[in-house]
Parts: C-alpha cells; structure tokens; sequence
C-alpha cells in the first residue's frame, strides 16, 4: 500500500510499503478521509525522536484519522461498512491493570499510531479494532472527525480541572492543544479563558471565540488581567498547553487559593516548580497524558454545536501532496492552526 | 414602611410595618428593584407553612431580589452607594461548624428572608449584610439580578453533578427550578439536556433553548427516548426536580451505571425508592438544599451569556400591583415560569 | 468432577456433574482448598432464585474461594503451579464500557459463580481466568483468603465512603457483611464505628473488635448514642447493611450534615426514603454492586493484620459434608457470623 | 507577664512582656500546660526569618498548645472553667472568601500564633477564641493535646491523599511532620508506610511503629524497595515531608500510574520538577499549608488509640527552661523528634 513514510529524520516520502492487512474478527477495515498534522507527527519528521521513541525503522505517520468502514470483522457488531468513524490510536490490553482501573491511557503496553515502532494512519486504508472506532454523528465532518483526536486531550484535561460552572480558567499557550482546551473549558462551565501566548497571530484565533479573552504576555502583565477579572483572588483553574519552562515561573500567581493546575505541555526537561508558592494556595496539580473514554463525548460535544473547531482548520493538502504538507506544517507559521491531509473520496465513496 | 405582609395563610396585604432601619458596620442599605415570586412565597401564601416553619406572625413575603445600595456600614469596603446588587437571602453564623466546612447553607441557626419568623425582601428598602450583597455586572439587569437566586439553586444541582463535558442530562420536572437547572447543566457540559414533564406549555418554553431535548411522559416513554440518544446506555446525570413521588418510580431506568442523581424537589412525604435498580448500577444520589459559595458564579453566567434567563421572565408586576402578582403567580399557569415584582425608580435613582 | 450441586430449591447433593475442564491460554487451575457460605448461596439454596435470576438447570453453588494453582495456561506469567489462590467470582468482558470506564463489576454481561446459569466453586476443581485469581501473601491462610470475597464487599463500601481519618461511621447490621464493613472503616480511619442490630449473640461478635461501639437498637435509641459521642453533630458516615426496610427509616437522623450513606444491603422491594430529611443536610447517598479492583488491597490489609477476619469464621464443614453446611448455615444461628467448607488436602499437596 | 520572648534571631529570653489580657465575649482564658518546640519556632530563632515573615519586634514563641480554660467570655457556650483543652493558633477571619468556602488556613488575613507580628503561646497564660479551643478526651494527655498541632498537618495532607484502604504509602523525610503523617496514613488505611531518610537514628524511631517500613536512602534503593512490595507498580501515595530538592528528583519513580503526591515539605526555593514523568502516569500533586476542620478529628485518633504520639516525644524541659529548651532543640540532633516544655501545674489546678 502507498503510505506517507517516515524513512528517517526531515525525510518523508509518499511510497508503497507491507502493513497489515488481515481482518481479525474483532476488528474493522477502514478507508480513509482526513489525517490531521499532529506536532508530535511534526517532531519526529524534523528530529527522528519523542524522548525515548526513537525512529529506528521506516514509520507510517499519522494518527488523527477519520474515514469510512469498509469491512467489519466476524464479531463486531455496532459498526458496517458504510459508516462513517473516527479511531482512537491507542490501543491498549483491555486486561492490562491500568485498564481495569479505567485508565487504559496508562498501560505501559499501549501501541499508538505513529509512535515507534507502530505505524500510523497516513495511509489509504487501515484496520483496528472496532472497539476504538466510533461512528460520526451526521453533522460531524470527516474534518472534525480527524480533529477529534487533539480535541480529546483538550476533555481530558478539563475533565481533570473538575470545573464549577461561573469559573474563570486560564490557558498558558495558544496552539492547537491550548485553543482546544479553552474551548473544551468554555463548553464545560468556565465563563471565561483567559489565552496567553506571545504570538498575535495565535491570539487573533483565539479573539475569534466568544468566552475567549486574548493576553499578549509580551506586552501585558497576565496576572495583573486576570486579577481585574476575579477581584484579586485569581483563577480557579489553570491549563499550562505551552509546555515552555518560563510559563512555569510565576505560575501560581494567577491561580486562586484552592484552585487547579492542569499540566498538559511536555516541557523538554525538568522544569523549576515554586512549591511554596503552590502550598501558600493549596493549589493542587492535575497531568495529563493522552486521553481515556472521551472520544464519544467529544463527538457528543461536535455534535450538539457547543464546541465549533472548523475555524481551527487552517490549510487542507490533499494525500498525493504530503510530503509538501509536513513541509508547510513544520515550517510553523503562527497563523496556522491545524494541517489536514485529505484522501480522494473513492468513487461512488 | 410599607411592603407586602402575609397576616395569614390567603391573606397577603400591602401595609405598614416596623422593620429593622439601623444599619450595623458591615451592612448596607439597599434601595429595592425587583423581587422575583417563588414558589415557597405561594405556598406560605396558600397555607401558611411550609413543613416545620409555620407563619404564626405577620411576615413580609420575597426572597428574590435586586436593587440598588443607598448606604454603607463603617466597615463595609467592597461596595458603595449606587451599587446594582442582588442579595443571598440565607444569613448563616460564619463561625458554626457548618459554615467552617463550607458548607453554611446547612447551618442550622441560619436565617432566610420570608422564612419564619424572617422578613423577607417585598419593602421599597431592605438592610442587609454587604457580605452577601453582590455587584451585577454592568449588563446583568435587575430582572435578571432578582433570578440569581433560583438560578442559584440549579448552580449548586450541577456543581454537585460534577458533569464531565458531553454527558447526557435528564431533568424531572419542567417548573422554574427543572428549567434553570437544565441551563445550568448545558452551560457545564452537558451536550444534551432531556427536560421531562406532563404541561405542553411548560415543554414549549423548554424547547426555545438549544440544548433541551422536551419530553412530554404523558405521551412518550422517557426511557425510551434516552436509550435512543445513548445507544441503550442511559444518561450520566439525572436531576430530580419536579418533587412528585411518581418521578421516583424508574427514575433509575434513566441513568447510566456509574450515573449520579441529583435530588432538587422536596416531596411532601418520604417516597419509595427502589434502592437494588440504583445498586446495580452504582449509582450515587447527592441531595441539594439552596446553595453555598455560587452567587459570583451565576452573576458571572449570566454576565458571560452562557445562560439567559430572560424567556423565563413570563410577567411583571408593579409594587403596587404586589398582592395580584401574588394571585396570578398562584394561579399556576403552565405557561407562566417566573413572575416579579418592579418598584418605581426613585426618582433621580 | 463431583461438585455441590444445587438441583431445585431445597435440594442441593454431592455428586458428579461434568464441569469444563479445558485450560485457556489465559486460564489457571485451581484445586479448592476453602469455600465460604455467602447468603446467597443460601437464598438460592432456600428459594431458587435471587430476583431475575432463577435456578433452572442444575448448579454448582458457591462463590467464596480460595485454593492452589495445579496448571497454568501458556500465556500466564503472574502464577505458577503451587501457588496459594484466592479467586474474584466474576467474569467480565474487559472490552465492555462498564470495564473500561473503570467499573467492570457493572458490565451486563459480567458471569459470576453460583449466579445461575453460571456454576459456582463448590467443587474440588475450577478454571479461572489467571487475572482474576490472587496470589496470597505468606501469612494469610486459605480460610482468610476465601473470606476476600465478602470483605470485598466492605472494601468496595468503605472506598466509596470517602472517610476522612478520625470520622466517626454507624452500620446499620451486624451480619458478615455489615461486620467486615465495620472493620474497613475502622481500618480506613474511623475512630469509632457504631454497628447496630437487634441480636445480642451479633453485637458480641462485633464488641470483640476495638473500635466498634455495638447498640442494640431493640433496647436503646441510636440517635441518642451518635450524638453523645458526636456532640450532637452526627456520624460522617453510615453504611446500610442490613437491607430491612425500618433500618430506611429515621436512617438520616444518625448522619451529620454533608454526611455520606452508603447502601449496601439489598431490600426485597422499594423502601421510603425521606428525601427532604436528606436534603436538609445535603447528604449524599452512595450504593454499592460488589466490587471492582479491591482484591489487591483486600490481601494487603490482612497480610498487614489492619483488619482480622478469623473471629468471624463461626465453623468449618469438610467438603463431603457440604449438604450439612448449608442446612446449618441456612439455619440463620445469630451467633454464626460466616460458615466455610474445607477441602481435604491432596497428599503431598 | 513572663513569657519567652524571642528578642531578635538567636536571642531568646524568659521576661516580662506586655500581653493581651481582656476577655472578649467569644474568647477563653488559658492556663498553659505544655507547648511543643516546631521547626518553624527553631527556624525564627535562628533566623529570625521564614520567608516574608521577619520577626522586627520582640515576639513571644510557641505555637503548638494544650492547657485548662480558667475563664470563659460572656458568649462561651459549649466550654467552661477547668476544661482541659488544646488551641488550633491560626485566627481566620471567618467571613474570608476562602473561610467561606471551607478553606479557612487560606485565608490570607489569618493570624498565626508565632508568626511576626503576632504572639505565640509561650506564657503562662493566653487568650483565645473560644471557637479554635478544643476540649481535650479524658484519656488524652496535655501531652498529646500539645501534639495535635503538627499532627494535624499530618491529617491534612492525609485527607488530601484520598487513600483507598490497602494501598501503598511513601513519606519522604522522617521527621516529625514525616512520621506523624506517616501514623495518620496508617491509620487511614495504607497497608504499609514506606518512610525514607538518612539518619539512622530518624528510621529507629520509624520503626518503632507497626506498619512503617524504613528505608535509609544513603544505603538502599528506593525504588527497588518500593517495586518489590508493589509487584512494580509503585506507591499509590506519596508524602514529600522532607522539603530537600534532591527528594524531589525521581520522586515520580516511586509512584504508581494514576497515583498521587503530596507535597508538605517546603523548600526554600524553586525545585526542578520532572513534568513528563509525572504526565506518563497521570500523577496528580496536592499541596498542603497547615490544616483546617482537623482538630476534632485529630482528638479522636488520639482518644480511640489508633494514633499515638507519645513515643515521639522526646525530651521535656520546664517553661523555666525554656531558653535551653530551644538551645536543646536547635542543636537538631537526629534521634530528638519532638521536644515539649511543661509549665508548673497551679497549686489545685
């Protein structure tokens, strides 16, 4: 099958490669549509390597994927061909003890999509278990349905924040993980989130969405804005999505006492932690790491219209140019949100 | 001064009477706007006593309300004269072992406007503690800041809820209480909200909210309907807030394992449960009474547009009109959710 | 195999029945060594049935157990023959959505021992899935590892109690389960655990305990006891284990406020629930199905002796005497907390 | 009157210092029994600092108080004369925002005996808010009631925990705050307590207690130690009392996914903290500063017996030996925990 390969460091190419293609009797064979450009996807294009992960042997990328069923296996029962589906790219062991705690996210035996040495979804069809694919609803887009893979690590992390409706949230960081999460918080209860990033081009996003409050921190001071908000007392909740060690630094003092940390970037290394600061509030701190049984309510949530992520589609490539995608994408541009690659849709598809 | 007095059960007048005028250092005086009729007011109206508290005394009505401070205590520093406020109507002892906890809305000294032997709010000018005294925000009305109260009540429902974003919500019972808390929990996650009653009126100001599913149960078998929209699963929230022991009968066929419940409405009498249909499925039951810790909240949904109640706002009376608001508002129109009661802007106010 | 085989209420022999005896690649073998009498192995035994599920065909009874690994599947790594059992009776799909949420015991299609149709452990041989059977410490023998099962039960209560260290709980009955309950929270930081009951043999078992405060309910006021020894504040917690209508009554009265109940015994039909009584306090009730992910902790506070579950075997019956066992556990003796069958050891076993 | 008056950083002496005696309607009168030498009492008088807190005028030491009430105000209900009680010293102002949501000790108004500016308890005689004035059980020592004080600092990260009965702790650093925190997991249910230090004479003391495994970390792998009581899971609980940054490298190593820390320890600056590692499990963090709604429950661990103190009080000293009392306990010698001064009992007291 044609893939989009990753063979080694900043040298991807569109060329035929062996996946699997036998259907096991729990599984679903998938034709598909949209694979969105993830930044994990992007750093192992540009370095070859995520911490330990280490590309040794040619990759499929990719792993924010939709696309339509075409065969179903001998068991499956809630899906036939023609449906319309998103996949989550973890697959974990179902007996695994984190799994049966219900945090299956946690199994240190989890494959995930374009993770080595697992191959991902950027190719014109693929086969996983039928248990993580999940049907569209009909208003749902293949679009947002390759989005709901980043959406799902924005639920996640709010669904650790345990927001009280009326609160104020703040997100460090305005990519495509932060963006999400604001709206997830919005959606959740937050009367408003404050957005910080450096960037004007992202904060211009961000002003797009009602609830949304955009600060420039290179020019304006956070925790004097968010104190004009709260009457002094400070956010309830606060997401970290920059992953950058500086937004770690004075952190706590735009939380309220008794408030919440959410740390969804993954800073490069150790970063400084002010515990006292932290302690002063009783401040607690939630992590996050991928994501565990929210795909339905992020569809749920596409669904209903409370959460909108079409504007955060920014540029869309179709299959044959991916390799000039991952180009775009890696170059960074700060208005640039999402890159989507699209697959043909299959005549009579 | 004159405000509307209950002397007895069916008897509410506009008269006279001796009401506290001194100010202490941590009080305001507060010039009265709008004060919203509740359902407790008709029901001391209509017999006099609401459980254990028993109207043996002339008590002013109200409980609902929003005005403007005209004067503060010598230690009051966070609001000044000329201040739009609206005023939690509970007036706990901060230093009981409830109020400790966070919880004062459980302390049993606490006092509650048009609670006997309490006064309640129906007088052109009311004293009050500045410390549940709150600012509206510049675009919150004083209709609107007179709702905070009700609204208060379905804040607490969902904060006890803990909704994660994209569950499905069910809602017994479509009166002014069903209503706000069904927009509570949309404006908190919930993707859907099935709002359940027996009133076609009541249904059509529900079915104006995008969000709210309406379900007429004397037509249309709730279960039903929520199976269809959860594949058979049931929903994770249940609010109980109709009060009819017939709602408790299969309440728990609605819910999914693992679901919570939520009791709002306060039967007259104890009311079977079938204590093995919510064992198998785990699940768990909070129970809710007025709120504690939510009016800067609901001020800061309103404020943000995340919740409207102003469709809810069905009519208004003038001050002077009070005792026919109280005979509309007891009348119980299906069609009417919310009934206030406007004093005349003092001239110049 | 021959095995303690329940034909039709009433009637349950010794004799052969064809088990399954074909080992999985994810199976162990286990040669019994202890099994325990549950009351509902005596249910089904008197009646035939526990609600929906009737005794139609033949049944192996039993579901408390404990033995030796004889042979293990090929891809069992955790266990090898010779090691000390004990064994969680049900079997869920780990794929379903209760499991992977965290909360397999509410799985539908969950098999449990001695649950028609499924057959129980009273047989000198079972199969058993390797991750649901638990290697037990050094120090805890067969009888204490085939009394996991019901202090799961008190586990599964007492971690969804949420006791805070130095609260003071109340169980209402003092049978097996209502006993291990009361050790678990004694064993989970409750200072004083109040257990009531109306058999004076019962709460001699229960005064045996440090920490328990037994009150016979038949002779003294409950409600009176709690507040002297919670200067009329209430317990934080009270557990539900007697499944007696009456116990539903005046239950709230012992709770404090933002106090928790746990139900955990079963009634026959719909009890009155006060609710309004609840709501006052804002207490929330937490219901209990079994358990999930307790076995673990189960094993490690008996290796650790936190909790003591040897005052509680009342009498032992060897295998061949089981007919005997049920007749004399059915016999409802108060002063015979937990009756057990042993197995004769295999020589050299 | 005579009270142990830190004058400036070490320099402190017994003399006669002007000291609040009106009783006010809400305050008791106390005669001081015995009052325990704190890290924080050591640190001003060495210091004369902690943090933003400079002790400028001379102060009076002590924090951590028993004695007998000698005379009650007006308001004073539910204490009287002759009272053995022990004083929680941080003074909310209890209509605080933070008081109000059950956060008292967050209060940041909150004045705390011994810290500058305000006067710790060091004197014969002391005034106190009747409402932070705990009776001491019959059968608990002045002793012991001087102790609640760091104990509940150890019960309030132990309520922060969320232990499931039967889980794994850890408590990094053995001293006082350590081991008491220690004692409140075991009695909360932890199965076994991991404590970690590097004094031996520190872990005899540990080992002192049934249920408290010591490790000496100079010697011993912690991790190795931790992985071969959990199977390689890691501790569900971990308590960083040690304030060391070097405990805070690898502290995640020893934790289990999904697992929780909680951090009372406070360092003196920012220490580097490995986000990722915590991310891949989903850690989350608690911090803790001081404690609110503790002392009833801390009073009733001691009374029951579950907790007991006594073994870590080291060495007594007279209130007129006071000086060489923090001389004593300054020279920080490794087999001391706690050190107490005890005034002269009044003749007929």
């Amino acid at each position: 099958m044609r893939a989009l390969v990753l063979e080694r460091k900043q040298h991807a190419v569109l060329r035929e490669i062996a996946l699997p293609s036998e259907l096991g009797p729990d599984d679903v064979r998938i034709g598909m549509r949209v694979v969105g450009i993830c930044g994990s996807d992007i750093h192992y294009y540009e370095t070859g390597a995520i911490g330990p992960f280490v590309v040794r042997e040619p990759m499929v990328l990719g792993h924010e994927g939709s696309g339509i069923v075409t065969e179903v296996g001998s068991a499956v029962i809630h899906l036939k061909p023609g449906d319309r589906v998103c996949m989550e790219p973890g697959i974990p062991n179902w007996r695994s003890r984190a799994a049966r705690e219900g945090r299956y996210n946690l199994d240190s035996t989890l494959g995930f999509w374009a993770t080595p040495p697992v191959h991902g979804c950027l190719a014109p069809e693929v086969i996983h278990p039928a248990d993580l694919t999940f049907r569209l609803p009909d208003n749902v887009t293949f679009a947002e349905g390759a989005f709901v893979e980043p959406l799902a690590v924005g639920l996640q992390a709010v669904k650790k924040a345990r927001i009280e409706p009326g609160q104020i949230g703040v997100v460090l960081g305005g990519g495509t993980i932060g963006l999400v999460t604001a709206l997830c918080a919005i959606a959740s209860g937050c009367s408003k989130v404050i957005v910080t990033d450096v960037q004007p081009e992202r904060l211009e996003v961000a002003a797009r969405y009602d609830g949304i409050v955009p600060v420039d921190v290179s020019k304006e001071d956070a925790v004097a804005r968010v104190g004009a908000l709260t009457e002094g007392w400070g956010a309830e909740i606060l997401f970290e999505a920059s992953g950058n060690p500086k937004a770690f630094a004075g952190m706590f003092d735009l939380v309220a006492p008794g408030g919440r940390v959410v740390l969804i970037g993954m800073p490069g290394a150790a970063v400084p932690l002010d515990v006292v600061a932290a302690q002063v509030k009783e401040i607690s701190i939630e992590t996050v790491f991928r994501y565990a049984n929210v795909y339905r309510n992020a569809l749920a949530l596409l669904e209903s219209g409370r959460i909108d992520v079409k504007p955060l589609i920014s540029r869309t490539f179709s299959f044959e140019l991916s390799v000039e995608a991952f180009a775009f994408a890696a170059a960074g541009r700060p208005d640039v949100v999402k890159t989507q690659i699209v697959f043909e849709e299959a005549p009579g598809g």
